[in-house]
């Protein structure tokens, strides 16, 4: 996030799935040799920042993400060419991914162990599948805001971890905007290179 | 700040000067033992948000604010009975106080030091005459929000300190609007309890 709110910058396309400046809020972890490495990229940087990747996906078992960030363009799939993600044919998330969307499609199953899971009945369904995914591991909602926006306000997030970068974009898309006023606390603190780290807990 | 961006609540006045939930965000410094002295009152915690304060406050030789934070209404003073600041007759500063307003007005000599000076002609005049008062002494741009986006805009702050509260205000005022793409590196972070401290430099 940037320090102003956003998570994506003005004008995505997918030429620019991150907007103007979006890039700069992902440096601190795509300079990382564990993210590089999840990404078949050699070399890399071991920092601060590290611990919190490793523990951040440590647990994962299912995620969630938007339509907008599994990406392509909006509306109805492609008939003859359906858009298969930004990640290539062996995504790094290697677990089941649950796509919220309102135009169905069968699953789509890639190499490595990542099959995305195309969700038209919302956000609970994709989260009743996901945690049925994950067994005993954590669910992760990998954004964009607006996934994320629901599910805070739903009240189905269990925390909040946010990744600030000292940079100013201005205009974008801001991740908590419409979210009510959840109670939470800080449960966790890391000063990494290029970015701050907080992990909140949401308060019951 | 909330973690919105907010540094005030929406529909501030005279009675709820900092806005609807805006007095959440100071509920860390309020309560600090070194806050509660400096205000005349007894009690209070000590943590590690008592090094930020006292960091913060060691070095200020003089303060600039805008005319919303110095309060109480817009447009001119009172001829019969003109405001003088939400502090009492002693206010916390004891040192000298610049006020940017619209309107002018003769200097206003509280006790303890504190003297209120009304600078109609613009925030590099107020920082002229700041500097010139502090000497050797760090100038402190105090808020609110409009005051700090004009001096971040103009590139004429050195740090940016952002006390940031785990709270959604969801409406108010937000200090990074307008203020331009400065460069900014991470000083210093502190996890107090109730707020995460987080100092940027300003990088020229």
């Amino acid at each position: 996030m940037s320090l102003d709110g956003f998570v994506a910058g003005a004008n995505q396309s997918v030429q620019e799935p991150l907007g103007v400046g979006g890039e700069r809020l992902h440096e601190w972890v795509t300079s990382l040799a564990t993210w590089r490495r999840a990404h078949g990229m050699e070399g890399g940087d071991v920092n601060e920042s590290t611990r919190v990747l490793e523990q951040e996906i440590a647990n994962i078992g299912a995620t969630i993400m938007g339509r907008n960030m599994f990406g392509g363009h909006p509306g109805a799939w492609s008939a003859t060419d359906p858009w298969k993600g930004w990640w290539g044919r062996n995504p790094p998330f290697h677990h089941p991914v649950f796509v919220l969307t309102h135009h169905a499609r069968e699953p789509l199953v890639m190499e490595g162990g990542t099959t995305f899971t195309f969700v038209t009945d919302g956000i609970e369904s994709a989260l009743e599948q996901a945690r049925a995914a994950a067994g005993e591991r954590d669910v992760q909602i990998a954004g964009g805001a607006t996934a994320v926006q629901q599910y805070l306000a739903a009240g189905l997030l269990d925390e909040l971890y946010l990744h600030t970068v000292p940079v100013i974009l201005g205009a974008g898309e801001r991740l908590l905007d419409g979210v009510g006023d959840p109670a939470l606390e800080v449960v966790d603190v890391v000063n990494g290179p290029g970015a701050t780290h907080v992990k909140y807990r949401v308060v019951r």
